[in-house]
């Protein structure tokens, strides 16, 4: 029998989760799902570095975040899923590391430098945000993974991570730690459109269609979407190039032949955007109907979900367990 | 019953104990034990910010240094001799308490900048050094210590830890940690010269009398030790001022009387530094023979100085377990 590979990924519960969210990650983690071994972190800790004064914030988020998954189909029998926060171990792990980290470098880090600026933190970056790429490594390598799927934006700190996994084995004259490896989606296949048609989708932007949205919000968003600003009469041909509602319509659209047809007759026009959207919003619809329903079959019983999680993190705290033990021995901290 | 307060203190292991340990803390240990509430920490994890590849002279110094304790007096019973490393509690409360300190704030610890200069680290500063007065913060409030015996020059150290506690409490809303206070020793009195008259006692400028070493050493530096630089022939009045030899006697002397018949001998001239140095040796000798003993049949029996160690910081993490539990609870991150 052959190891699966260990692959770690995760969300920062900050806030629910939309159709951003299922093209960037969600749609990959429920295909790699059984085929890898594959934790799912609710980083709650990492989203108190930046929203340390609003934990109930962050609280509540983990519950949302974590029916979003179950809703979208993330199988617990094949995917854990674990509370970043209840495993000590990752602490202890990063506190170590820190030692093998400059501070100079980690001001090089090109991923922390954009993501202060777009914070505006000014002259006050709280250490623990400063320092997250280190608390990300030992994230990364208390569960030993190997295949860690980010964002092209993110590789800094895969290499980051590496270069702290390098470290620790050369200094401790040891194994323990493996390299990981970024699993970079292919160009353009994950980010998606906000329905502002402008930027990424973002719970923040006040563009995003969330998994939880109800039918009345679902049509509301499609039909206020960005299309085409020049496609002014119906009679006018109308552009495909950067209209968010043919984006959405080639990811989450069941019949190809219907939308090539549709895009043919928007081209040379006479297609109206208001009927286009209300094809989208039965397509989405469609996508989302089912989400919805498990979703809300799974917000009554709390009980439940909660037992998924700590079953969960009891078993990644198991192997947590097991690598920190390592990693004392490697140490020589195994006193007695 | 009235609860006796809480003190934390500690020491890096480093390297053995001298009589500028003995002096600047252990004998205010000695004194204090049975008053408070005293928790003494062998800050192995500490020690390895700034030693992260010599793990072994850590492990190493972990057992030197409980030996040198255990055998100066310092009483198992009285205080609670715990590991660092062995409480993982510490590293969960740094995390945590990293994010309410902003790397601007860690730029201007004086105490973090002098070491920064003495340990000439340039461009190349450890981010767990840099954040070291954060952990500190932790092994103090992981206690609920309100009292810490520190040196004038750490106590920037106590007003960060005092700052985090007021910001966590704050932010928390709630009131799990107290301020802690200093406990400075009265100027001049904790501060030991070295043999060499010209630093103050360090095992790394090598001019440090060791409490475990044996009768031959101890005469050897002794006989070399600074005096009067201007004392050339034994008629010369000698000066007692910046005077090692007398400093010594003035502290580790048992007969005051005898010591200022000295004194007055010296200053008249007739006496020679052999003489005087003789005299300091026997006085010291008298001092460390029975410590040194207690040493030497402790190391005898390691099995019992490590279950001593193992049962304080079994002791220590009890009540670390329950300051954690506090700090998740107030955190709103007790989620079942």
């Amino acid at each position: 029998m052959q190891f699966k590979q260990i692959i770690l990924t995760g969300d920062r519960p900050t806030g629910p989760l939309h159709l951003g969210h299922y093209v960037g990650s969600l749609a990959n983690r429920i295909a790699l799902q059984g085929k890898y071994s594959q934790y799912i972190m609710l980083a709650d800790v990492q989203a108190l570095t930046d929203n340390y004064d609003r934990p109930e914030v962050v609280r509540h988020n983990i519950f949302e975040v974590a029916l979003d998954y179950l809703a979208v189909g993330i199988d617990p029998k094949l995917s854990t899923i674990f509370i970043q926060s209840q495993i000590p171990e990752i602490a202890e792990l990063t506190v170590f590391f820190l030692n093998l980290v400059t501070i100079g470098r980690l001001q090089r880090n090109p991923t922390v430098k954009t993501e202060i600026k777009q914070k505006k933190f000014g002259e006050s970056i709280p250490a623990g945000f400063f320092v997250y790429p280190v608390s990300q490594a030992a994230d990364i390598m208390i569960m030993k993974s190997t295949i860690v799927p980010v964002g092209a934006d993110q590789l800094p700190m895969i290499e980051q991570t590496n270069e702290i996994v390098r470290s620790f084995n050369r200094i401790y004259n040891c194994t323990v730690f493996p390299e990981a490896q970024a699993l970079v989606p292919k160009a353009g296949s994950a980010r998606l459109s906000g329905t502002d048609g402008q930027h990424k989708m973002s719970k923040t932007l006040g563009n995003a269609i969330f998994l939880s949205d109800d039918i009345d919000s679902l049509r509301k968003k499609v039909m206020s979407m960005y299309t085409d600003p020049l496609h002014l009469k119906v009679t006018d041909p109308g552009n495909l190039e950067g209209n968010t509602v043919f984006e959405y319509l080639d990811l989450f659209g069941t019949n190809p032949a219907e939308i090539n047809e549709l895009k043919a007759h928007y081209q040379r026009g006479g297609l109206g955007d208001v009927k286009v959207k209300q094809y989208l919003f039965e397509q989405l619809n469609q996508f989302l109907e089912p989400i919805r329903t498990r979703r809300l079959a799974l917000a009554q019983d709390p009980a439940h979900v909660w037992q998924i999680l700590k079953t969960g993190t009891d078993q990644a705290r198991e192997i947590a367990a097991n690598t920190m033990q390592e990693v004392r021995a490697a140490m020589h901290l195994d006193y007695y």
